[in-house]
């Protein structure tokens, strides 16, 4: 089957994201039934507008800082897909650019669209190759041992750790003794997790992990707390966004006015400040990386970075040599000692709008703690640093121009 | 004059102030006149009780990884002296530990020590020798160019602020469309000035800069980001925790009671969520690095660990080689093309308890920015990647041994 491919990224970014949309651009460009390669501008939201971008009308030299550069290249989208009209819109498009080959990137909501393109592509008769390519910082998509994007947002999550440790226990003597660092991940604590990463046997009980997957349990926490204060003078806690109380309510759920009488959507970092502070007497600081947490292109896992083109790579190798009615590419983990994978496929319908939680196998039970099991698993996602391009004293990033073709 | 040297360090940490200790040891242990060097366990209070760590005693492979680690390597504190008896313990602690060379590594509340120390030592007669190392990641110290310190947080909040913008780009379309990050710098705007570097002259539209220095007007601050998002889709809100009111109130002194009815300390950050999502209706994300941005010591300036380490060693040398009743080292800048510094000293008086705010000629009157001047003032400062050890996907620190001396 001949024919144009499209590229496009949808939902939260990743540090590399982008080195997967390079790992599909490149290997696109080399193929000898692939004609010319567009990526949506903004996710679904560019098919159904017919703002595509031809990849071959870009200088090169901004394509080859693509793997370099955070956020969507191509901006990415939350569109779920829900009218009918809707897919008329887009084959419309597949049609208009004659596209054969649709590359969607993004994770278990964005499976789901592909999936239902793939679904509209048979029913009408469209012959369309539908490859979902997984990203997600939250490491939550099933089917796969892990996903590119958490490597490297668990390496920024554990060297942060690392170096705000060094300051809490600098601190700790005379002033401040608990820093509090918040993690995305609404549903599933694989980053929070990482943290433990940073931590050397002996000096585990100075951290606390406070995962979606177990209901707060705040007098076991303050026990907690008050005993690596006294063992190690210090504690580092890292608290997933979605930290639920026993009665499975957001612990931000609460909300309250401030001064302005504006409403105030509580930070569950903010809540165990509180604690700490007026229970416990003791002076917390919060750390909430946000965005830095997923964008921290600069500190990017090597093993990540690479896998990401890779699968990107592997999408586009599945896509021209067999029949893709709809399926993600996944990362299979061969080996441990030493660490191998190999690229494979499972259908989208079984990754989509799947949540992957954080296992209990990978936890130590009441302890507020990941345990070696996790380590082994998590320790070769995060090994080496990803290359970057520094221009004086900045990262050099990719801009592409965003007239879109035709 | 012979003798041994006491380093001690004081106040919050930035990421190269043991780089400071790295030169100050350097240099001390190659001195012919210096005979001991030790490190006063958490600043002054490791003085005041004895606790003295013997530099020599330490394995020297952890010596050599000081200036690759965060935090304060002998532990910090946030201690005034204010009795006279604290004094006299102090003096017993140099006389014990013949101690002729005092190094205190701090702020501007430090120097206020060291200088008070210097004093004492004049009235009752102890020879002395009391050198002020400058630090401090506000850049609020005066009669020095700039300080130790400044410049990689500088680049850590140029460059998260980089590629945080490239995340809130590529979600624009349809999620969110406003990134804001609170930066450190209770009195004075130098680190949020920072981020200006990360923006080109044509999306510095996109840019709102909120110093403590102007205070805040609400109408004019909406009035700019709906202009900016209107522009470019998008806007990056960079604000001080110390922004203040009209009446010269902290926007983060109002505060509210959480649903299980603790008081919140509002966050400057928070407030401007509130006002963005409520009167704007827009969605906007929060980021408060807190001590990431002083401690991520992967991403320290190159220029800045340098002169880091330069200005302990200049504080060797003065104190070796001409009477030091009290000085701190200052760093010259006597070009800016090609850049080059000198150090020097001036009394510690000048510097004790004073701040130097940002100034009026950096910023865009109005204009919520900092200018081209400013640009040029710290584009210097951001120069170059620090080396880093990395063992298995995470940086090497030094561990010292923490047992004192005698």
């Amino acid at each position: 089957m001949k024919g144009n491919a499209l590229y496009a990224q949808s939902g939260g970014v990743t540090s590399v994201i982008n080195a997967s949309a390079y790992g599909v651009i490149k290997a696109a460009i080399q193929s000898p039934v692939i004609h010319r390669v567009f990526g949506a501008v903004n996710g679904i939201n560019g098919v159904l507008s017919g703002e595509l971008i031809d990849v071959g009308s870009q200088d090169p030299v901004q394509i080859a800082r693509i793997p370099f550069t955070p956020g969507a290249i191509f901006g990415s989208c939350r569109k779920k897909l829900t009218e009918q009209e809707e897919f008329a819109r887009l084959f419309h498009t597949f049609k208009q650019y004659d596209i054969g080959y649709f590359f969607y990137n993004g994770g278990n909501d964005s499976m789901d669209t592909a999936s239902k393109i793939a679904r509209n592509a048979q029913e009408i008769g469209y012959p369309l190759q539908v490859l979902g390519i997984p990203k997600t910082v939250d490491n939550d998509l099933e089917g796969t041992d892990h996903c590119p994007g958490y490597g490297s947002a668990a390496k920024y999550t554990a060297v942060s750790v690392m170096e705000a440790t060094r300051d809490v226990l600098s601190m700790s003597a005379d002033s401040t003794q608990v820093f509090i660092l918040e993690s995305m991940g609404r549903h599933a604590g694989w980053l929070t997790a990482a943290a433990s990463l940073a931590f050397s046997y002996e000096s585990n009980g100075a951290l606390i992990l406070l995962f979606p997957e177990e209901p707060f349990d705040e007098t076991r926490f303050i026990h907690r707390l008050e005993t690596a204060v006294a063992d190690h003078g210090y504690c580092t806690v890292v608290v997933s966004e979605g930290l639920k109380t026993k009665g499975g309510v957001f612990l931000s759920a609460s909300s309250s006015s401030d001064a302005f009488g504006n409403v105030q959507l509580g930070k569950v970092s903010g809540i165990l400040e509180s604690i700490i502070e007026e229970r416990l007497s003791r002076k917390a600081h919060v750390c909430i990386p946000d965005y830095l947490q997923r964008s921290s292109r600069h500190l990017s896992s090597y093993t990540d970075w690479k896998e990401a083109v890779e699968v990107g790579q592997a999408a586009v190798d599945f896509a021209t040599k067999q029949s893709c009615l709809g399926l993600m590419v996944i990362i299979d983990r061969t080996s441990n000692q030493p660490y191998q994978v190999q690229y494979r496929t499972i259908p989208l319908e079984k990754v989509a709008n799947q949540t992957k939680a954080f296992p209990e196998r990978y936890r130590v039970p009441g302890e507020m703690m990941a345990n070696d099991s996790f380590k082994e698993y998590a320790l070769p996602l995060i090994q080496g640093e990803a290359p970057n391009l520094w221009m004086e004293g900045l990262p050099l990033h990719a801009k592409l121009s965003l007239s879109f073709d035709e």
